[in-house]
């Protein structure tokens, strides 16, 4: 029996969730016997909530190909964590009552942690409700904290951003040391895991390149160890480049960076240049999220494996979502050298392949071409809802 | 006959200074006949004061063809102003002391305002110490704040850079504004001149896109009318991206960026990513450096020219650093709009065609790849110097 399918973006966004929005489409476009259409939620999971569904059948073949390089998330996306259906049963109810009324069984959301989390408690609606949906997390964050997954689709574009930046940006410095700022600090996003900090170390090409320093949230800040090596470094090599976490904490556990307290954006695009890894990933889980949710799998998200092999290859394999709600990866112990101020070459092997290849975007007019999309919402069949 | 050159970059680095440098060389090489070898400086002026000479003759064809693309400064620079021959007339006989020991009969200083007046007092060199020298500025700012010349090296590519960050910012600010932040404020360098936030309305496809406000130094800043259009912006479209130069000043003539004390870094390069337009730019200026050298000039910089013609098209002509040390071109009245939170079509009618077109460079193992170059430094022939 067919049945629609809602695809929802959630939390920050990445330069490759577009990606795998225009991949589940297209995937879903070859499973005609199952899937009728897949509507888009208005700014995410919001968008189910008031029966704000983007028709995305609307939308040309080329339109959604285009996606492969749009940055942002073109549906809109929001921070919003829903409750548990014990605290908050009126929300799931409500979510019902929309995929009832516009025929959907299929449910997808693109997220992180959080993300996990919702698509995790969306998949006992069936159970717990009566109502069938096939519910699949598809993963999604700079931040490549997600516990099962190999990585994160989005955070190889962000590793190859703030690779490309901190080598750039040290060249910068070190041509201006000799009179002017000999001190350099970058910092970038992650709260609890240091995995965009950690990813400046693949600027290096000898292990005596920048970044000399990186602060990350899994290794307790010392001032005194912190100015000590910034001291030696600039006798070395006249300059010293730090990338720091804006997660790095001190002994008492308190964030460093007063900026904490804002809402940090992840602007890890590089002039729409992604990695080809990255996008490669992302155009998969896309895909597998779709494969799963018609072979009749609940609460699962395609997760990616890398192979045992020499040479980088993988795979993409489902994995039950109670092994992944609510765990965060952090960096292991194992690839952080001794001194807690640097990742070893064990961290190397592992980051390097994800921030490999180039996609560049289309440009028009010298920027980003932007193709234009319809975004026609569903009309609405229920009142107005309010939480 | 032949004499040796010396060229030096001065001040913050761009994109293309590199490229400059490297059309230099290559352009000195079909002159053999009157240029010997070309002479670096070492951190810019500071390796003719220090007599640290890098041998470019030393490199490869191959390597210097490789500085097309490379960021930073690869010679180094540094921020050092030379005070008049009547202040410091040590300074002016130190180099002449320098030139003399290694025959140098051509310096190319390579930078923004203050270096166009550090290379002026040297052409002078010739009148008031007896050495005869062929001095030649060559442009080169992100700022785009040297006179005469229509634009200069580094601009279009900073512009581009802005350009895109802003559509990008746009997109992600866009994306989450229904839950998340919704005034989002981009800080651009510019202490003087709003060149560089002014690009940013490159970003716009259509006149309601944003970004909503462009703050410029060319404006003083009214923080009631600015409340009040970011208030309008988001009632009318959820969301509200500002773009500010560093140097916006209030009625009482202070900076409102307290970081304004600190030295900005124009982390002004795209992954590499360059405008064609300016990289053509950076390469015809380092070409007709050498051309007016070797035709006997001195005290001239090579500008840019556009062609009053419908297309966009260009010429490089000399111009007498007379007219154009210490004199700062700043955002014509004439092309902001009356509110003075915009840019109107004039001001992107020239804008435009210095963002066009993309040069992408190498990538090796997922970043940029850098060419290792020798740097080898001539033998010193004279005893140390110290100011």
């Amino acid at each position: 029996m067919k049945k629609n399918a809602f695809y929802a973006q959630s939390g920050g966004v990445t330069s490759v969730i577009n990606a795998t929005a225009a991949a589940l489409i297209l995937e879903s476009k070859k499973h005609k016997s199952k899937i009728d259409k897949v509507y888009a939620g208005k700014n995410g999971i919001l968008g189910a909530l008031n029966e704000e569904l983007i028709d995305t059948s609307k939308e040309s073949i080329s339109a959604i190909k285009s996606l492969r390089s749009r940055p942002g998330g073109v549906f809109g996306s929001c921070r919003v964590k829903l409750k548990s259906l014990k605290e908050n049963k009126k929300e799931y109810e409500r979510l019902v009552e929309v995929f009832k009324a516009h025929n959907i069984g299929y449910f997808f959301y693109n997220g992180g942690n959080d993300s996990a989390d919702t698509a995790f408690k969306v998949s006992q609606i069936s159970k717990k409700l009566g109502y069938p949906i096939n519910c699949i997390a598809i993963p999604k964050t700079v931040d490549n904290d997600l516990a099962v997954t190999d990585c994160c689709p989005g955070f190889g574009s962000a590793a190859k951003y703030i690779a490309t930046s901190t080598l750039e940006a040290s060249l910068d410095v070190a041509s201006m040391s000799e009179t002017s700022t000999k001190v350099f600090i970058l910092e970038v996003m992650g709260r609890h895991a240091g995995w965009m900090a950690a990813s400046s170390a693949l600027a290096r090409k000898d292990k005596n390149d920048p970044p000399h320093i990186i602060l990350m949230p899994e290794v307790v800040f010392n001032q005194r160890k912190f100015l000590t090596k910034i001291k030696d470094t600039v006798k070395k090599y006249g300059y010293c480049v730090i990338v720091a976490s804006e997660g790095v904490k001190n002994t008492k556990g308190k964030f460093l960076a007063e900026s904490n307290t804002k809402d940090a954006f992840g602007h890890t695009q590089l002039g729409g240049v992604a990695s080809k890894t990255d996008l490669l990933h992302a155009e998969a889980v896309g895909i597998y999220a779709v494969r799963y949710a018609v072979k009749g799998m609940n609460g699962v998200m395609p997760v990616i494996v890398r192979n045992k092999k020499k040479n980088y290859s993988w795979k993409i394999e489902p994995a039950p979502l109670s092994k992944i709600a609510n765990v965060e990866k952090k960096i292991p112990k194992s690839f952080i050298t001794k001194d807690g101020f640097n990742i070893n070459s064990k961290a190397i092997n592992y980051l390097r392949p994800l921030i490999i290849g180039e996609v560049f975007p289309e440009f028009e007019e010298g920027i980003p071409k932007l193709s234009n999309l319809k975004l026609l919402l569903v009309p609405k069949r229920l009142k107005k809802w309010s939480a």
